[in-house]
């Protein structure tokens, strides 16, 4: 399928599923952290999904590619909605995965309440008015809460779950406090977690937090997630999640 | 130096700086916790501090083969205080070391507030009505929050804690987003945290959490602590606790 690249675009190889993805030189690209992130959430036979700020549209990708029924990707910049609109057809994963053009903090209207298995967010990481402001717009939406909160992406999240559907994140450890309390009061209850580290006697770099609404209290942590092994290469279970899927089926 | 023994306890060795330790074989006996968070804490120099709930009097042992200034342990058990008492004076640590009769609950009189730079605590792991409920009161008491809930250590904590002092805790996994709540309510923040797996490749069997009176938010996620390497023999970290310390300063 051959589709039209715009000024500042090219196509990188997602690796998985020999699946393409378009991206911008001038936007933040996809990393390491979506490829986790669509691996640690749980899926569910015929699971339907949202990915709330889906950029690129690189994890609504990766989740079609773990054979979810459905994904919607949710993004608010009208140039990165139609760029991973594209990357949908280059794909031909149009049954697939849709991609929507709007503001999570508005969803009334775009897609129907209490609906989905499954939200997944990769969102901005930093609180706006922290760390460094890039000076490009899309790179400052995708690193800093100027479109949207922790807090709105939860509210987000709770409106789309029908009950015990399951919200995954992915996010930094410095927010975690933050993100349990706001599940919390969003009645998404923290089910399980995954801690992500460079290398085993590092400090965490990362972490992955899946809420169930509705669900009662209880998290089992999971065993830490390594990146790298000490010659610094990938470890094993990173390695697998570059290859051609039929159903892994995850967990 | 001599010390009476009551009918079923026993002096074992705590391993670190030759202390020895009454124990009741009736009563819940020390386990690796005690020993994983009194290296844990993070101890200031000239520290002073209060283990809530000490039982045996352990972690205030530990605290001081790691050179605290004073530690006084709260037990509410009267024959578990007087026990812990004759610890203190079986190592001859009285001039660090005090342990109080006291319903954590009920510190006002007792101790002053706002005045300890850190306060430690190995609280019932379990809710009261949940699991297996011993027939023996004293196992009782140390397993289940049938004399104290999480919210009432954690707002013991608050009462003693000066301004930026620590509370460091250990406890299961599965409670971690009601220990960050329950901190939260009391304006202490989660700063750092250290999650502990037997094996590497198993979920996480205990979570080490201190946090800060008064402290920005912002969590630091420690490397994953591993009990045991593949051969089933402790990890070169935890036979390092077991020898005769000096100072250490942890972390």
């Amino acid at each position: 399928m051959q589709v039209q690249l715009n000024s500042g675009e090219r196509i990188d190889d997602l690796i998985i599923n020999d699946y393409k993805i378009i991206q911008s030189t001038q936007a933040f690209r996809f990393s390491l952290d979506a490829v986790l992130l669509a691996h640690f959430a749980y899926i569910r036979r015929q699971a339907i999904a949202v990915d709330l700020g889906t950029g690129s549209g690189v994890i609504a990708l990766l989740l079609a590619a773990r054979n979810i029924k459905s994904v919607i990707g949710i993004e608010i910049d009208p140039l990165l909605a139609d760029m991973a609109s594209r990357s949908v057809t280059l794909n031909e994963v149009g049954s697939i995965v849709s991609i929507i053009n709007a503001d999570m903090r508005r969803l009334q209207g775009v897609l129907p309440a209490g609906k989905y298995d499954l939200v997944v967010s990769n969102p901005p990481y930093r609180r706006s008015g922290t760390g460094k402001i890039s000076k490009n717009d899309k790179i400052i939406n995708s690193r800093h809460e100027i479109s949207v909160s922790l807090a709105e992406v939860i509210a987000a999240a709770k409106y789309l779950l029908k009950y015990r559907g399951r919200l995954a994140l992915i996010h930094l450890p410095e927010r975690l406090p933050e993100i349990f309390y706001q599940m919390h009061m969003q009645g998404i209850e923290p089910k399980r977690m995954r801690i992500v580290h460079s290398y085993v006697d590092r400090k965490a770099c990362l972490a992955m937090i899946e809420g169930i609404l509705g669900g009662k209290s209880g998290l089992e942590i999971m065993p830490p997630l390594v990146i790298y092994q000490q010659n610094g290469i990938y470890n094993d279970e990173i390695q697998k999640y570059y290859i051609k899927h039929s159903d892994d089926g995850s967990r």
